[in-house]
Formats: C-alpha cells, sequence, structure tokens
C-alpha cells in the first residue's frame, strides 16, 4: 500500500497516506452494512449489496464531476475504459489496474492483481464467499464515473485468488 | 479544498485529493445512515448519530495503529491533543486545526474556522440543525484516535457559523 509521508509529533514523519483513511472508512462501511439484520426476513445481504453499489455510484458521479472537459468529452468508449484503468484508479489507489482486456463488443474486463479493498480481508479460499461485499462499492463506483462519462453499464466483479479481482464492464448500447 | 494532481489522460492533469474520495464517501454515507427510517418508533437519527461515531471510533483506532511508536508513548495530554491538531488533521484534511484551547484541567477546544466534512451541506443558518450528521463520525474517530494514544475522553461538537465548527475533548481521568 502506498504511503505519502506526514510531518509527524516532534519532528519525526508519520507515514500514512490519506488513502488509507478511505480504505479504512470502506472497510467499517462494509462491516456496518454487514451487522446482523434484526429481520431475517428482509433480504438483507441482497440489500446491503445495493446499498454498498449505490453510495459507490453517487461516490463515482461525484468524482466524475471533477474531471477536466477534456477528459468528459471523451467519446471512444475503449478511451473512457482507459481512464477507469489508469487515471482513476491512480487517483484511488496510487497504482495503475493491471490488465485490461475487451471483445470489442462492449465487454471489458479490468484485472487487479492486489486489489486493495480486498487486502484488509484475508488471503485463505475460506474468504472467499465473502468477497462480494468488498467488491460492491467499487463496482457501483466505475459505473457512476462510467455514467458521468457518457456511458451506460452494468459492472459486476469475480474473484478467483484472493487479492486478485476482475472488474467485467458491459457498456449498454441505447 | 486542497487538490493533488494526477497524471490525466492524453497528458492533461486532473487535479483531485484522494481526500476527496474519503469526504465523498463520508457525505454519502451520512445521507445513506439518514435515509428514511422505516420504524419511526426505533429512534432512528439518535441510532444513526452513535452509529457514526461508533465507524468513526474503530476508523480513529485503525488510523492510530499506524503511529510511529515514539507518538504511541506520547504521555502528556496536552501533547495528544497537538497531535490530533496538527498531524491528524493534516493527514485527514492537508491543512491544521485553527486553534487549541485549554483550561488545564482535561477539557480542550479544539477549533476548526472551515471543517471541509461541513462545507458540503451550505453555510446559511437554516442548515445549522443539520449539522451534527456531519459531526459525529468526526467526533468518534478523535475520541478514537486517543484511546489508541491511551486516553479516554469524551468528545462532542458545536457549530455557531457553518462552516465553522468546535470540538470539546473531556478526557476522562480513571
Amino acid at each position: 500500500m502506498g504511503g505519502k509521508c506526514w510531518p509527524g509529533a516532534r519532528g519525526e514523519r508519520w507515514r500514512m497516506a490519506d488513502a488509507v483513511l478511505f480504505e479504512f472508512l470502506h472497510t467499517e462501511m462494509v462491516a456496518e452494512l454487514w451487522a446482523p439484520d434484526p429481520d431475517p426476513g428482509s433480504g438483507g445481504k441482497k440489500k446491503s449489496l445495493s446499498v454498498l453499489e449505490g453510495l459507490g455510484f453517487r461516490v463515482g458521479q461525484a468524482l466524475g464531476e471533477r474531471l477536466p472537459r477534456e477528459t468528459l468529452a471523451v467519446r471512444e468508449e475503449l478511451d473512457a475504459l482507459k481512464f477507469l484503468c489508469k487515471d482513476l484508479w491512480a487517483a484511488m489507489f496510487q497504482k495503475h489496474m493491471d490488465g485490461l482486456r475487451t471483445n470489442h463488443q462492449g465487454t471489458y474486463v479490468l484485472q487487479d492483481n492486489s486489489f486493495p479493498l480486498l487486502i484488509p480481508m484475508g488471503s485463505g479460499p475460506q474468504y472467499l464467499e465473502e468477497a462480494p461485499k468488498f467488491l460492491a462499492f467499487t463496482c457501483g463506483l466505475l459505473c457512476g464515473a462510467l455514467h458521468t462519462l457518457g456511458f451506460q453499464s452494468l459492472v459486476t466483479a469475480s474473484v478467483a485468488s484472493l487479492p486478485a479481482c476482475k472488474f467485467q464492464v458491459v457498456i449498454q448500447k441505447s
């Protein structure tokens, strides 16, 4: 995890990325939304996933609205996806996405070999079923950022081996 | 709001602090927790405030655990408070607290003349009653960071004129 240096008490330096603040807040927010639902019939887990996706979508839109006008004028799908993989990922996680593949028919697979929001949860296969709750916010965020760039999309995520993951983006043609 | 530069598509630069990500996520989290409660008898608002405080406390603890050992060995209350006002505030908001006063009996008042998490909500007096929900997370966070430094505290916040606010910290003697 990348760190930046902040001046610390008495002159020493406190290595801490403000990105860490986002990551901690994300982790705690997931834990909070996953707290036992008092009403087992209310579809709690499914609801929590869609709440996280919705939060992510609005944050993605808000980030998108901060884009320079040139970026907002992106007209090519592929340019928009490259923007997510490079610029958005750098702003969020201080690194680039590790891979981007496409079938040239509107489907894109974005690969992160060590997704920072999955790192806190451990890496054994027993954690695999816990992964979706750590991915829902970012699926929504990618979808929200694409929305601001003028593309409607469906974004899903999958994990084969923690903490690597893939985001699949399907652009919706109007 | 301070911004940092990230390399943008095609060489232009996208001004965006990753701090903005934390601020957007905080804003959306508050909105989510404040969504209309289906059960009006459940004390929704009070519960949401304590959920936000609890989230803040755990994030404050987690941040505290990243401190260098020298800082964790802080033994003087006043040093701990100065640490919050300078280092913690710099890591979170890229600035220092504007003022710190104390009665030298365990009560401290920390003044921020333009608290970043209050800025999104507008500054008219009609917004004043909305302010507590934008302060609860940070009250918890200060309390959590102090906990890691070895001090038990009660932290409350007040607003007289948006977006300025004061945090009052009362150290609990054991």
